[in-house]
């Protein structure tokens, strides 16, 4: 598969991929969806109102004007079989030997409107997103986390092997990659067993490496959608990081769970990569033993997408190291048992809903998702260049990595999903 | 203060009040906003169209389009002078001594498409919620079932009287008073003391008795909103039943806090009573012995509205019972105290966020806002009619009023926040 567009080799975003975001430009800044394609993107809305889409004729061209629209809302909205269709089209158009060089190709002035240089677009929350939905599905993270605070004969709890343990995060916070975050402020103990919080900057502040998932149309309240069909709710996936203030988290969390330690800011990656471009890399995930409800039971077994993730951590000086190289393969629930659970009981997904992961973690140094991990609880630092962490100070970039498929030439890839933590305001 | 239009004595609705809501009509089935007037409501795109707002000249009439939305977010965004404005000048409209008769009083005509039965109209959700934050507040609620739980020594967290514990909520199942909900279905331990759960309806259903704000117009991320100008960001007030399941709550909670127990649906009242109406009822909370961190500390006092509550129970065979007089003066946190303390980490809020209270419970029998205490874990039947109740049955209906003031003329209500519980669905 090649394509007339030069696409460097070992770019997430190869003909294999054809990611959906939302762009603007300094010549046209109102918000558009888009695709990322090698070192361009298309800019969708340009390429509908240049007639690109003329011989996509399964498409009902009365539902092009999803490709005007300010999010993918719209576009997700339509369904996975439309998404299929659009996705296969955009590609085709990139071939070499495309069915449809009078698209694009062949069309000169098309291309000059509607094909940017990556470089030169700003990219923005692909979907308006209504409700966040946290999981917690990395079971070695899990064990991990559980191990420092309980030891690892109570590490999981009794409820995480049977079902997939979520919470309700927060959906105004969420920002697309690239956007800077205060350091939050909140009540923290000064010292183990203190009761008495102090007011202050937090200074556990941590990330967590997680996929995010968003979904494509929802179910009637009321009416649980079966884990065999779930698949078919989902839009498509980015990179997630969660970022966490663990003294914070620490005091507020009982019993109601985390609230100020999270809902600071959670970024994600600014591309959605379609769920179809994903199915090929589909495997298992983490063995389960116990006896599972028959809502969780899938038919298939390669319930997973394997996902290479990474992260680095750039200082405000300029060093920077990998800290973590890990795999989506240490989940222990798939999407669909996640998305079956959430429903089970009546509740009701709707179009452009995220749901997270929760921490992707492998079991040995260097595959940690969060620096509570890697650190043992902020107890041995780690190094970056000359300069060593427990946790994230000012001025710290944390970039997270994720690509499936280890042909360079087909990556499915989702770029980068990046943040800065700035200094707290005053 | 009297009305030329006929408003019953004790009614919710007097000229006190003026709440705003969204309704639709069998001749004009579109979502619009409206005001609830004694036993009336005024059509507010209809009262717009037709002239009526055209002596309130300090509001832009650029903006009139606010009243031809489908919710209430675009006038909430205004902000809390332009609610007053508009508010104050309705209720003019409506005294016997009108300054603006031809608005509505000399205006057969206007009365005609405007002025419509309350009893015809049907209401709905009267935002978009962008976010749903669940708070604790009610601190005899958090001591009453924390005594269940571990006793009267360790009833309340160690956390609970510095912090306003809050929690993220569903949105996307939030639904508007007379809409029935399922019994949800999910994981229970089948006994005390068992570590394998098995799938069924909840068998302890419960409500929620509690208070909910809506957000007017949000802060930008990163920038908290300081406890003395929070009042600002307040559009107004419902009533509001947190559902609650407590059986899958007991096994799903630990660590993140409640998910399916609660996410199936939670039901407000139809109609938003504005701050403005309610500042009139302004008293202390309970005392609070902690020293506060200051960001939590406010100048006034009389920082929380006094609200009679009740609650009545109404059985599938008719038996009807009032299980519950309390009011709102049992909540430690002030809603100014709640939004600081949401907002100090940088949290964002936005226009239609909805907050609730927590339940709000008094201390002796029959003052409980939830059946868990009353029913003291299940162990004690309450009586309903000639029948019993520890938890929800099946066609069970559960109503929650609420009101401020006592002069029977002059009540700020909130009608009712209405539900009823259908079979679980298989």
């Amino acid at each position: 598969m090649t394509s007339w567009l030069s696409i460097p080799s070992g770019s997430h975003f190869s003909l294999a991929n054809i990611p959906f975001g939302i762009i603007s430009t300094s010549a046209v800044p109102a918000h558009r969806p888009a695709i990322a394609i090698g070192t361009h993107v298309l800019d969708l809305a340009a390429f509908a109102h240049g007639g690109g889409f003329a011989r996509l004729t399964a498409f009902p061209h009365s539902q092009l004007g999803v490709f005007a629209e300010t999010t993918l809302n719209a576009f997700a909205a339509l369904g996975r079989p439309t998404h299929r269709l659009v996705r296969q089209y955009l590609r085709d158009v990139f071939l070499t030997e495309t069915p449809y060089p009078e698209a694009l190709k062949a069309n000169p002035t098309l291309q000059q409107t509607a094909l940017l240089p990556l470089s030169g677009v700003q990219t923005h929350l692909p979907l308006s997103i209504g409700d966040y939905t946290d999981f917690f599905a990395g079971r070695n993270h899990a064990f991990n986390v559980g191990t420092l605070f309980r030891g690892p004969a109570n590490a999981l709890n009794p409820n995480y092997n049977h079902l997939p343990v979520g919470y309700h995060g927060r959906a105004s916070s969420v920002v697309v990659s690239g956007t800077p975050l205060h350091r939050p402020r909140g009540q923290v103990l000064p010292a183990p067993g203190a009761t008495t919080p102090v007011f202050q900057p937090a200074a556990r502040l941590d990330i967590e490496l997680e996929i995010g998932v968003f979904i494509s149309r929802g179910n009637p309240l009321g009416r649980p959608i079966p884990v065999d069909e779930a698949e078919e709710y989902i839009f498509g996936y980015v990179l997630m990081n969660d970022w966490s203030a663990r003294d914070i988290q620490q005091w507020e969390y009982v019993p109601l769970g985390p609230f100020n330690a999270k809902n600071f800011g959670t970024t994600i990656s600014a591309w959605v990569v379609l769920a179809d471009a994903l199915d090929p890399f589909r495997t298992q995930g983490l063995p389960n033993d116990v006896e599972m409800q028959s809502y969780l039971c899938e038919d298939r077994k390669d319930n997973i997408i394997a996902i290479h993730l990474e992260v680095d951590i750039q200082t405000a000086k300029g060093n920077k190291s990998t800290i973590t190289r890990t795999s989506s393969k240490n989940l222990l629930w798939s999407w669909p048992q996640m998305i079956a659970h959430h429903t089970i009981s009546g509740c009701n997904l709707r179009t452009g809903d995220l749901l997270g992961s929760g921490t992707v973690s492998g079991i040995v140094e260097g595959t940690h998702g969060s620096l509570l991990e890697q650190t043992q609880g902020g107890k041995v630092a780690i190094e970056i260049g000359g300069e060593t962490r427990k946790f994230l100070e000012d001025g710290d970039t944390v970039v997270i990595r994720g690509w499936s498929g280890d042909n360079r030439d087909e990556l499915v890839g989702f770029g980068e999903c990046e943040g800065q933590i700035l200094a707290a305001t005053t």
